[in-house]
């Protein structure tokens, strides 16, 4: 557990939450800020401030419960028609709660979320650059 | 290999990429139309068109595969201060390439990415109701 984290404590059974889902290694909750109705977290019972403190060994656990979410989602009430799933790594990001949390967002046309931003068209050769220098960065992993 | 899909032309080696990782489970290359400059996809070498197609196993590779590129493009020349990982499930959610695909996106303040919406504040009642609904659909999972 970490000092003031508000996920800790929501694990520990010290601060209210609206539980969806938990087992030995995460835990699902509604996000109290939802950005469309049913909008839930999943996060890891261990603390971690982010993906570079989260254990390998929880990815699975972890994707795979939001993958869960996802589907008792469409099965739910809410019936959503989509599913967004988001992960803000870093304050540049948007991180604000620094414990991993992986948003499950249901979705219906029209309902205003989305990505804000716009996409370019690079060349091959400028694609193939970056795909160089990440794969030379996977080798210091 | 579903009949007409790009990311398993790819897999196969039928279709252009700018490849970053690939091993037995999952395949990272640049994303063509990058929303940031280091945008890249993650994809399960087997076809499944969305979440609900997904193997379960398969869960752990995808998202620790994310982690890891995430770790990488820090590490990287690009040297970004964030990173966002976004998926879509569903045309309503977005999607567009019906393979399914995580997006990891390099970040950094001021970049013009970022979600579009509104937050809302519902009172605790109005989530422990959601809540409850999802929950009630966990059971026919
Ligand atoms: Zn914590
Ligand atoms: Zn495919």
């Amino acid at each position: 557990m970490s000092v003031a984290c508000i996920f800790c404590d929501i694990v520990a059974g010290k601060a209210e939450a609206s539980p969806v889902f938990e087992d030995e290694h995460v835990m699902a909750f509604m996000d109290i800020r939802p950005m469309t109705p049913g909008h839930l977290l999943v996060i890891p019972r261990q603390h971690a401030t982010d993906l570079s403190e989260l254990p390998p060994e929880l990815a699975g656990p972890l994707f795979g419960t939001a993958q869960k979410m996802a589907a008792a989602l469409r099965k739910s009430a809410l019936k959503p028609a989509g599913i967004n799933l988001f992960l803000a790594d870093g304050v540049a990001a948007g991180q604000e709660v620094f414990h991993v949390h992986l948003h499950v967002l249901p979705r219906n046309t029209g309902d205003g979320f989305g990505l804000r931003g716009s996409f370019s068209w690079p060349h091959r050769m400028s694609l193939d650059a970056h795909a160089a220098q990440i794969r030379s960065a996977c080798e210091f992993l």
